[in-house]
């Protein structure tokens, strides 16, 4: 990281966020959006709007309540990581790409999770306003166009991992190639020579549970096997989702006999719906997860899946993050990583 | 939390830190641990010792260089939670408890990860120096002696959740009542009328993992099972030891019919064994584990094991640094949470 400024006068009695973002815009003859940009490192404000704005910011000493920031005030050390929830499996694999980039780059990595149902619209970032950040990185949050405008008006920059739903065009994220890792698992279980190909996705509502599932739909169009709408289920994304979703698929007069199960967790739900019926992995269905989290290798038979690089994704959101803070206009808003077919053991040629 | 006295001065050139303690140390009279104890909460000083030192500490504006500490010095909202690795599926569970705690306390979480092999003996907490922290909760660390003298020297409060070797008397920590979920495990196998009953243990240099043999043998003696030296084996926590363990075991020319496997991912290692052997669970093979892991709810089937309450630990531990970060001394230096059995399928009486 470069070195930076030092505001000597960073004090505790910063004053009223709006206000301040307010007066550095009215001084700049530019609107709040503007100046939002600058703060957040957006490419598109023109040089001398932003040489302007970020002039006017040093001399007001601008500094977010609460986040001492980016090029002006004193540096925290610190960024915050927000999960939506600290119980998916996956989280700390997130985790440990920040992390790793964190250690190289003497930053702090403060966790939290977004409380949902919270009554004060400011709880679930409750968190951030206990100590300063230099910047955020979300986890997968549906963010409310309300949240999305808090963090944005307190001129926090924002990068996003996996959003679940359309990320706003400007909003930096990372992601991951959901289509080509639907068609690559679906591509596998054809090439097998499976015929009655079922899919368990995840909640139709998640970007890249849509995703997932038409790479299967393009992948049995290109094997010419035949879409049958009753073998597509959506699951929650969870254990639960996959075993009613393995049920409902291995108990219709014509069973599939592979099954794509959108993430680990549905997969093995789908092994254990197996089990009850006393179906055998592969022999009897062949499964393919997504994710590749660590009990993909622990579970018997070990999982095929398609390994989705969870902790260079959260490496890849902390240095894009890292570039933001320091004012660097970002190459991409948009990066996603490319997902890999892993071949493990509960995948075979159907029996004929 | 109580409230705090801010102070004004809190400026980022801080002195050198031995330095201030050693010269409150004189002052006062008393010797460096003596100091460093007052800072860190402990209860083992005379009431007159640790009001004259504590009226220093005040007078001299002591502060921890990096660390805006305790009752003195400008509060950062921070603790840190360092793990010994972020490779464990139970890291998360810990920091969902530290988060709870965390969000309610209006505390931030940073998360870091020791670095072993460092070069410098200081790289390991290089975390900690790059933000202000008001206290540390370690994660089975096998923390070295110049790395607690190093925390203790810059009068960090610390508090151990779960150490791996015998902690220092008088440092904070929290575990699990290992020895009495071996005994748990095992007398649930010996009531289901198993006789050959083995154990996969984790490595013998682990404390949790010599309690809970210990238990194992009890269970064996109070159920009048004899103890058979061939039935024990020492895996590494991981899927491959029990997998290499589990392989043993059943190869054995009387094998046994229910394995204690240590830990949930050794037991998952034994599925796997039995698996490729091609024995059914439990009809073949009871076994049980030890964590519940979210993942032992998710296997096929589901995995019978020792709870430890992860989560809770966590919180525990965060209440306790808490507690310190107040002055505030603890009433207990070492709490264990109780573990529970959990029944789920992957046990049953043995077929004779």
């Amino acid at each position: 990281m470069t070195s930076t400024e030092d505001v000597a006068s960073a004090g505790a009695g910063a004053p009223r966020r709006r206000a301040t973002l307010a007066a550095v815009a009215a001084e700049a003859g530019v609107s709040l959006p503007t100046v939002s940009k600058v703060v957040n490192g957006r490419p598109d404000v023109a040089p001398e709007t932003r040489a302007r704005v970020e002039r006017l910011l040093g001399e007001l000493d601008y500094r977010r309540p609460g986040v001492h920031g980016a090029r002006r005030g004193r540096r925290s050390g610190l960024i915050d990581l927000i999960f939506n929830g600290l119980d998916s499996p996956w989280a700390v694999e997130i985790l440990r790409g920040v992390e790793d980039w964190s250690a190289v780059h003497a930053t702090g990595v403060a966790v939290s999770a977004v409380r949902h149902g919270s009554a004060r619209p400011a709880s679930w970032t409750s968190a951030l306003a206990s100590h300063d950040t230099e910047g955020v990185i979300l986890v997968t949050s549906e963010l409310t166009a309300p949240q999305l405008e808090q963090l944005r008006g307190e001129g926090i920059p924002l990068v996003v991992v996996d959003p679940v739903i359309l990320p706003d065009a400007d909003l930096p994220s990372v992601g991951t190639t959901n289509w080509a890792g639907g068609l690559a698992a679906t591509d596998h279980l054809a090439s097998l020579g499976h015929q009655r190909i079922a899919a368990i996705a995840g909640p139709p509502d998640y970007l890249c549970s849509r995703a997932r599932l038409d790479g299967y739909r393009s992948a049995l169009d290109r094997a010419r096997v035949p879409f049958r709408p009753e073998y597509v289920r959506h699951g929650d994304f969870q254990h639960e989702g996959g075993f009613a979703g393995g049920r409902e698929l291995l108990g219709l007069p014509e069973p599939p006999t592979a099954i794509f199960a959108g993430n680990d967790q549905q997969a093995l739900g789908v092994y254990e719906a197996a089990r009850q019926l006393g179906l055998r992995v592969p022999q009897d269905l062949s499964i393919v997860g997504f994710d590749d989290l660590p009990v993909a290798r622990w579970v018997s038979p070990p999982l095929t899946t398609v390994r989705q690089p969870l902790a260079e994704m959260g490496r890849t959101a902390a240095a894009m993050l890292g570039d933001l803070i320091e004012g660097k206009p970002l190459r991409t808003r948009r990066v996603e990583l490319s997902t890999e077919l892993i071949l493990r053991e509960s995948t075979s040629s159907p029996v004929r």
